[in-house]
């Protein structure tokens, strides 16, 4: 409830229009929707512009088609994140318009006619990416920031070991309003595309590496500490949250 | 040197008026300017659109001082963080016009009639934070938005075990195009305000707290797992770095 | 043995209804039954008010069922936790009055009259848990707390990234003599409950998560740094112990 | 706010006795106090039963004064935890009926005829601390429970390489509604104290020990892993949170 | 080559009866044997007074059985552990004489006049255990001891909580030359036994628990940390090594 | 692009013989190869000595087969590092000249006239190897270092705790160029061996052991902390690193 | 309060020379001793054989005099550890005997005739450390296994890095009935060490190092996965520890 | 002993040149110096190539001083690291021909007409580092590799994110024979100078870095990932050891 409908409420129970039980039971109720395994957030797209997220880690492919149904006929858009092949495969039998994104383990649904559930942002997210490894991460930001709306587009296999390859693109490094950059091993990509450019900057950590990689703190605990100012870090292999994030930063807004 | 520089050097160097070794040395060259103890880089203030700033810490006041002359002479604008109070005595005394910052242990320098290096953002940077030892990094990040360009505002002292004092601020943290929250402790407070607001965040994780709290781990790992999309993180107590990434997500640009 | 017990022994000593040597075997003997692959201690039902409870993890179907005959017929009430699908249906098939809780993987034998072993709490202990994942071991505790006695019950899926949702539900917080608060990802739900009521809630972190969760660690430090009083922590995926703990402090005691 | 006042506010509005837009305002507005260093929480008292706690660390002896002066007057009952020397010293000057706890680091204010801000515990609190080392750790716990009403002893020193020691104290520990168990080293104790009582026992490891204890971390996992049930834990060397759970416990509720 | 040796050795030299070539030779080679997947070191059984054991973790039965051949036939007497259900079934059917300890995966090969390598300790190693899950480890430090000469026992399931189980067994404790204390969880009971004795004592944390217990390291670090003198810890699991250390401890020897 | 090329370049802008938007793209273009699944810099034969070389590790046999067959064409030889059983058996099928090495887990295509890509070493590269469990790792530092055209041998089996084993050896530790010491369990090889040669020494932990080794951490560690002066670690199981680090050492330079 | 004398206890009460309630009071009393700031454990000696030591660290210089001065009463003998400059000064006023240790940071006082307060031990402890670093430790473990009855010696300054020094004393490390092994840095000497002998052998992890040490964490580590057998180990740092035991396994026994 | 003079001792021997006895001892004996804090191992030169260097830390300046005075009469040069103003002070005023390197903490010793003990290296060491605060590491390298004879220069404050200040130097990068990377916050230098060159490259950490930098664990484990081949480790902040290393590989050799 927004603070605009809570003085309207107020101006009714003042009129007479709502008893004041009705009012305060209004302002305390939420409007969610229960299923037998999980309770939906449908005001979650008024209050942050986007319709819950699906999980997929730990949901059985009918659960995942039971959320994304009713998701799909509130909101007309869902997004299934970390979704396995059982669950891709039930939901692209359940929903003929399913979009399937097999290395980023990922489903969108959207009507025909709709573009995304707001006005796109106004630039570019531009996905970077050290390893072939790390791609699946990436892709997942990709279809991400794409499903809510921006553009959004993906450099991939430019690990700074072969400066030459990520010089080559920097031009479009420049031209793009967020950058994502996903690394694992080392994590240096981020500080030397950081130093590139005047752009926020979301640096994501990937578990690629083996031994005192320590499944993704090693590039992780780079990133925190990068010499490039204007960086910031997700979770290690979040590339949802990348993607989320710059599409926010992206996207054309009030101000 | 940027592409257009790039492409103008090379039409000269084809027209005879810059020779092949001129050009390939200044292809190669850095605009730096070496002290006794560092190196400037001049050109950075071209690449990411503000000059070094002076990381203060392990810096005698001499040091300190000498640097920030060089860069005020270039560029007519300082940020110094990390100064402690022999230093920020030091500015003040060698640059009438120093702004002291005491708490956030940051000083600022710039010329009069100048607003900062560049534009401003269009909206409004909202730095928040949990509770009062936080304040020193929560005001590091307002001085460094501000000294960018940015429009930008504090609240402060509004911890996730008292809900109404943060909720009372709901309408403020609405209206921000970007947010800083800034928490010890549990880290709590991003993913409070995260689900409020669809706004990009930054969380930054500060090391008050003590014994499991391992001087800022505890919310730097809470903040990295946080329920709510859209937030990234900086460094634990790194104030500066989110001031800097909110002013780039907030300032006007070209896209 | 209690004191009381250790003084009459000595009173029969000394009237000379006891021998020396019979006394001072029985002061050490316990009232132990060793199984070929376990001792059971029976005597801790009279020292602790709950007879051992079986710990289903890493033991064999038969032996689970052996163990639960014994203690079924010595004390009328068992509770299994941590039993995997094959434990459960061995324990269906050898009891047909077992209660079966799949999601919270527990398993309760009860005599028919019975309430349970003791007179149950005055008041109500309710198990409060941030997101779907967590609930099995919220269920865990939910179980646990009313074979032992107490009236409890369970609100889910109320994380703090929709506030509102637990917001809707803070009489029934209120209400309570104790509250169990199960959380993963970054473990803020306790924080927020705890500044809400001013009851004892015991703090739950479970290892859903991924990345720099580190299977629970996260939480886990994050609950241990609540900033809200009044909150104690367990171990991760430790729905047992909080159930157990809740409900000692529920209970009518003789003080 | 209460649920109970808000529906009276409601009415008020409705009656017209209050304008909507003044009802609007009050919902949101907290009774916060802002001295120029801190945000007084008045409310807290109201919706946790006890006002706010000074957490002297980090503060100034003149902050603390200026903050327990407010409190005093508004609540007639302050407890001041970590305080310093010169922190104790001040507050010993300001208040002349101030208690100071030395080892604790904690000074207590009182009006005379006030036994504390409500009524206390039906039953006890009974501390119980292994090494010398552990004493004011344990002596925080105790401080801080009796401050708000409950009855509180202690026995010291009872570590479990002396059993004979503990043992001798058997009747004690069963004779407490609740337990506090404060350790260092190994942090066996809780352990050992948990297996002889039926009664809630918050677990407290301190930083006492060198090398491989990692400042508390050791004794922090063993207590988490605890074998007997009902022990829940606090972070390290916080014997306030300790201490203040206990007596959450302990006091004559509404249930 | 034992200093003995080398002296007799020299005085051959100068005697003629070798000449210095052989001599440099004979000094330098270790008298050692290459099977293709292993360098047996016999060399062994004369310095450390036990040949080789065999650590049958990550290796074929074939290549178990191919070892233990040339050991025995040298030997005597072979001990194999940590050998999966394929090699223990293998090494049966080789050798029908074999001793096979199920639960604690290992093997013992002896020539049947032999009472083992050596002559045994004149006193006692008791092996004491915390819970049923620890018992494979305690197993594995009891067959190491025998089998390399010492009288051994068992004491089981004997956890802190229930400290009349473990105080039943005092006079037992006392008695022995040296005790073996296993447990995982939490680790207490090396302190709590090793305030009841004055005898070394050997503690073993396992990686029975879950969650904060990280795979054994809690028990691991309480051990460590133990408030009771004369207690030495064993890697994680370790039974083997425990019971070694146990036996070095216990034979008589030429002091 | 190396300097001479690009003066070369800027000559022929000058004489007009390249234009210079063409002369700008070539500076910025790399000669990297797409494939579907990754893209392969063939430019880094001529920067770093050697053609990239395949991590098999996540890659299907196919893909390894794809990218195997284009860097065979183009530079002649190809090492490819953790291939598993099947990706070695479809190596071997599709290359008849493959030399596969199962135990390393690494395959070798050349072509038969050449020796390597480059002038083998002037020395020795030799591999010093602690357990049989480490001889995997250690082959793989060897084939490195071979197919890049070192001489390289093998000492296996010569733990520390059988000296002579390892002193038996000395003489041809001593003609080395440069050792790779590959250890697991406490890592302590490096720093013996390091004390018998005046060579660099370039360590290797191994994730060989258990507990509280932490998958290689307690030797990596340690061979961090070496008391031994020149040595160097890789990172956990990386025999291919340090084979790759050796032969640099050891190899003919323009030095 | 051993076995005979519970007997004896309880026929005094069946022949009516003890009531049943003095019985009961004494079964349970401990001989313990409260001064204001500790409580001594008088029984200790009897039960472990050595009364209680002076752990001097946290305690001031009076506290330490008047611990000492009771224990020295008592039992003629006084160990204090961890005592620094201060402390030795006013137990060197307070007892002329005094025998203080600078380096070991250990006093010892003892009635002149006396031997120690047990028969000594029938071998030697042989104290072994790695560098003049290593030397407080060591020297702590000499003085204590000393103090306790133990022939004990040091050989010091022998690192794996030059291993003649080492194997020049190798009949010297054969003799001794118990060895200590002291070392900082990669902590290899006990693996190295015990490979020569076959007795039992304590090692030391110290605190000597630094960067990737973690302050005794890297040879702690290495230490527990030596590949010796035979080798246990203590805290970092804990000489004391180390002395102690050696000293239980040097003794003559009762066994 | 190296093994030519064994043999050559044995001849003697047989030739009755040497006695059996005298040859045992002498075989067992090392010509090492005992101080009363230190005991120098002169063979060390030999053996090694360098006499043993002085690590200042946690020793008194007069100690220093005595040690330099053994250590340069017998091998005419001598280094000494970590050693802190005192002791360098105290070094100049025993030592007028001592070089002091204040920064690096460094002081050298030669006799005049040497060059070093050995012959220098055919190449060059390049010391590279990123920031100011990583100089007193650098330098310490610099100065390490110099002493022993090997021609080293430095680059400074090239970090990653001002890429055009590294590249400026990529010819000089490729000219040296072996490179020195030293790096602190995200430690990601050394993987980009990895990949412009074909040369063995030592990586070295420094703890200069905040927060989740952990002194020095980021770039440490960065390091140890880094996604270029060739590069090797050593411990946090030590330059010695890179210094050292780098000489060894640069030095002209028997091979």
């Amino acid at each position: 409830m927004r603070p605009a409908d809570l003085r309207a409420l107020l101006r009714d129970v003042k009129r007479g229009n709502v008893t004041a039980a009705a009012a305060a039971k209004r302002i305390g109720a939420a409007p969610v929707e229960r299923l037998e395994f999980a309770t939906l957030d449908h005001q979650r797209a008024l209050r942050t512009g986007f319709p819950e997220v699906i999980f997929g880690q730990g949901k059985t492919p009918a659960q995942i088609v039971a959320i994304a149904r009713r998701l799909f006929e509130r909101h007309g858009v869902v997004l299934a994140t970390r979704v396995d092949d059982a669950g891709r495969a039930a939901l692209a039998a359940a929903f003929p318009q399913a979009e399937l994104h097999g290395r980023a383990r990922c489903v969108v649904l959207r009507r025909r006619a709709s573009r995304g559930p707001r006005a796109g942002g106004a630039g570019q997210v531009l996905v970077v990416c050290a390893g072939t490894a790390d791609l699946p991460v990436a892709e997942e930001a990709l279809v991400t920031a794409r499903v809510m709306g921006s553009r959004a587009e993906l450099i991939a296999d430019v690990g700074v070991a072969g400066l030459h390859r990520l010089l080559a693109h920097r031009e479009r490094l420049r031209g793009a309003r967020v950058l994502v950059v996903v690394a694992g091993l080392e994590g240096a990509l981020p500080s030397v595309v950081g130093g590139l450019v005047d752009r926020p900057l979301i640096a994501v950590p990937t578990s690629v590496g083996y031994g005192a990689h320590f499944e993704g703190l090693a590039p992780l605990l780079a990133m925190l500490n990068s010499c490039a100012a204007g960086v910031t870090v997700v979770n290690i292999d979040n590339g949802f949250g990348a993607g989320y994030a710059a599409h926010l930063i992206n996207r054309r807004g009030r101000s």
